[in-house]
C-alpha cells in the first residue's frame, strides 16, 4: 500500500534528511536520545522556542518546504538577536501530515541546511512525529551572551529614544495585498517575500549588547511590541508616525489605501528589531549599527508614565490605533 | 460570539496558567523572548526535544489534559535520566485546537505544576499557538551532568551485562487490551496507567552515571531499543527472554494470549531505562539502583558482532521476534 521509496520510515527519515544538518560533535549524528553542550567560560545560554503550524502560520498550497523551514528557523532566531544573543544550534520537532511526501521532506531539509550555511548554526537534536491536520514545526534555537550582557525588555527608561532596524508593515501589507489583489505586481511579491521569508538581524547582536537598554524583535506588531517593553519596563513610550521607516513598496501600497497604515503599526511578522537606546549613545548606535550593514531609525521616544504607546502624527497629534497586537486567539 | 471569560487571549492564557510554573528567574515570568541559563562550573547540559500529538499519541476523549502535560514531560525526563542527566528545566510548545477551553488549558498547567515539583523542573519559556487540528505539546528538557559524564549509546562492549529498570510491556499490553476488552478490569486499568503516566526513572541518572556503559530508555520497544544501543556501539547482544520482568498484571495478560509477548518485545512506550553495566560492576550496580529506590533486573548480555539483538527462551533457542520497533510511519 506504501510506496516505501516515496516514504521512507521514520529512522530513514532522519538518517537521510535530518542527519546531515547535525554537524555538531555535541549532536552525535542524531544517533543519541539528547545532545548534549559543554559551556564555554564566561558565556549565559539563550533559549527561545517559536512554533509554525500549517493553516495558521502558512498555507502548504502556497508555501514551498524550504521557506517553511527557514520561517521556523528564522523567527526563533530573530528572537535570539533581540536578546543580543549570537545563535550556535537548535533542536527541531517536526510533526508530518499523514499525506507527507518524501521530496518535500528533502526541501524542508535543504531549506534548514542553507540556512544554517548563512547563520552559523547547527541542528543538535529534536523528535519527528506524525501530525494531527497539518505539519507543525516546533524549534528551539539556543544562543549565548557573555555573562550579564543578555538584552532584555525591562531596561527602557525615560529620556531613551527608541529605535528599528529596516521597514515595517512589509509583511503585513503583502499578506493583506496578496489576499485581496493577488501576487501580480512586482511590489506585491517583494512585500509577501517579506512576510515568507523574515531576516533576522542577526548580525546586530552584538551592537544592541553594547549600546540597547531593551530590544524585543517586532513580531506582534509595532505598537504592541513596542507596549510589551513599556509594560515589563515600567515606562511610557510615542512614536511619531512620520518617522516609521517604510519600503518603497509599503508607500505604493499606502496611497491607494491610507486606512492601511493600521497593519503597519499593527500587523506584525516584521522581524526587525526594536530597540531603546539612552539619548547620549544614539549617534554611536546609529554608526555602529551602520557598520554592522543593518539600517537604524529613530521613531520615537521613551516617557514617564505607563500604558500603551501613544502614535503621533506630523502635528503631533494622537492617532488613533485601532487594535490591540495580534494573537492567535 | 467569543465567550471571554471561557476563552482567553494568548497574553491571558500565558500570564493566568503558565507564568505560576515560570519560577526560575532566567525564566523573566514569561516577559521576556527568551530564557536565560547561566551554566555551573564544570557542569555540562543535555538537551532533548519530544513531541506529543493528539490523535498520534493521544486521544483527547479519553485522556485528561493533566495526563497529557505529564506525559509529554515525562517522555522528556525519561531521556534524560537515560543520559544520567539531572534535569532541571523545560520549554514548551503548545498548539491549542480550535475549540480549546479555559478549563482544558487549567488542568493541563496543574498537570504540569505536579510534576514540576515532583521532578525538580521549572518552566523556562515556550510558545502558544494554534493548532491545525489536534492539540501538539512539544518540549525542550534541559538537564545538567558533570563534564564528560554523560552516559551514551555507544558505550557498551563484549561481555557488559544487559539490564532493565520496572517492568516491561505493560504500555503496550495496556494499550491493546483496552482496545480489544475496554477499561473494566482492575489489570487493564493498572496496564493502561502506564501507558498514560510513565515514570521516569530520575533517580536513576547518577547511579547510571558511575556505572552504566551505555543506556537509552525504552521508548521504541525493548529489542529495537536495545538494537540501537548495539548500532551505535557496534556491538550485538542477546536478551532472556524469560528474564525480562513482567509485572502480575502483564502476566495475566500473557495467559490469556502467549502470543501477546511480541507486545512485550516490541511495544514501546515503557520509559523504562535499558542500560549495559561490565560484568564486574554488576553487583554493585544494583545494589546502587536498588538504594536509589529502582529495581533492576540482568536480561542479557553484549556480544562480539553485529545485528539485530537475539531473543532467547529458556532452553537457549532463538525466538522470532516478529517486527521491528515501533516509528511513526
Amino acid at each position: 500500500m506504501i510506496d516505501k521509496s516515496a516514504r521512507p520510515g521514520e529512522f530513514q527519515i532522519i538518517e537521510r534528511f535530518f542527519r546531515p544538518l547535525a554537524t555538531d560533535p555535541g549532536a552525535f549524528a542524531l544517533t543519541d536520545d539528547a545532545a548534549l553542550y559543554r559551556p564555554r567560560a564566561g558565556e549565559e545560554l539563550v533559549l527561545t522556542s517559536d512554533m509554525v503550524v500549517e493553516g495558521v502560520h502558512f498555507l502548504a498550497t502556497e508555501t514551498d518546504a524550504s521557506s517553511i523551514a527557514k520561517k521556523a528557523l528564522r523567527v526563533n532566531l530573530s528572537d535570539l538577536a533581540a536578546k543580543g544573543a549570537e545563535p550556535f544550534g537548535y533542536l527541531l520537532s517536526l510533526a508530518l501530515p499523514a499525506e507527507w511526501r518524501a521530496p518535500w521532506v528533502k526541501k524542508f531539509a535543504d531549506g534548514l541546511a542553507e540556512d544554517q550555511e548563512r547563520y552559523g548554526v547547527t541542528l543538535l537534536g529534536g523528535d519527528l512525529s506524525r501530525a494531527s491536520g497539518g505539519a507543525t514545526i516546533s524549534i528551539t534555537a539556543l544562543g549565548r551572551v557573555p555573562r550579564g550582557r543578555m538584552v532584555m525588555r525591562s531596561g527602557a527608561r525615560p529620556g531613551d529614544l527608541v529605535f528599528v532596524t529596516g521597514t515595517i508593515g512589509d509583511s503585513a501589507l503583502g499578506l493583506a495585498w496578496r489576499d485581496t489583489r493577488g501576487l501580480r505586481a512586482k511590489a506585491v511579491k517583494l512585500l509577501w517575500g517579506r512576510y515568507l521569508r523574515p531576516e533576522p538581524r542577526v548580525e546586530l547582536a552584538a551592537v544592541l549588547r553594547r549600546y540597547a537598554t531593551s530590544a524585543i524583535d517586532v513580531s506582534d506588531g509595532l505598537v504592541g511590541d513596542l507596549g510589551h517593553i513599556c509594560d515589563v519596563s515600567g515606562v511610557a513610550a510615542e512614536i511619531e508616525a512620520e518617522a516609521i521607516p517604510l519600503s518603497d513598496a509599503a508607500r505604493t501600497f499606502l496611497r491607494s489605501d491610507p486606512s492601511a497604515f493600521a497593519l503597519i503599526l499593527n500587523g506584525g511578522d516584521d522581524y526587525e528589531i526594536l530597540a531603546t537606546v539612552q539619548a547620549k549613545s544614539a549617534d554611536r548606535f546609529h554608526r555602529a549599527a551602520e557598520a554592522a550593514g543593518v539600517a537604524v531609525t529613530r521613531i520615537g521616544r521613551v516617557l514617564k508614565g505607563e500604558g500603551p504607546p501613544v502614535v503621533r502624527d506630523a502635528k503631533g497629534r494622537p492617532i488613533d490605533v485601532p487594535a490591540a497586537s495580534y494573537t492567535h486567539f
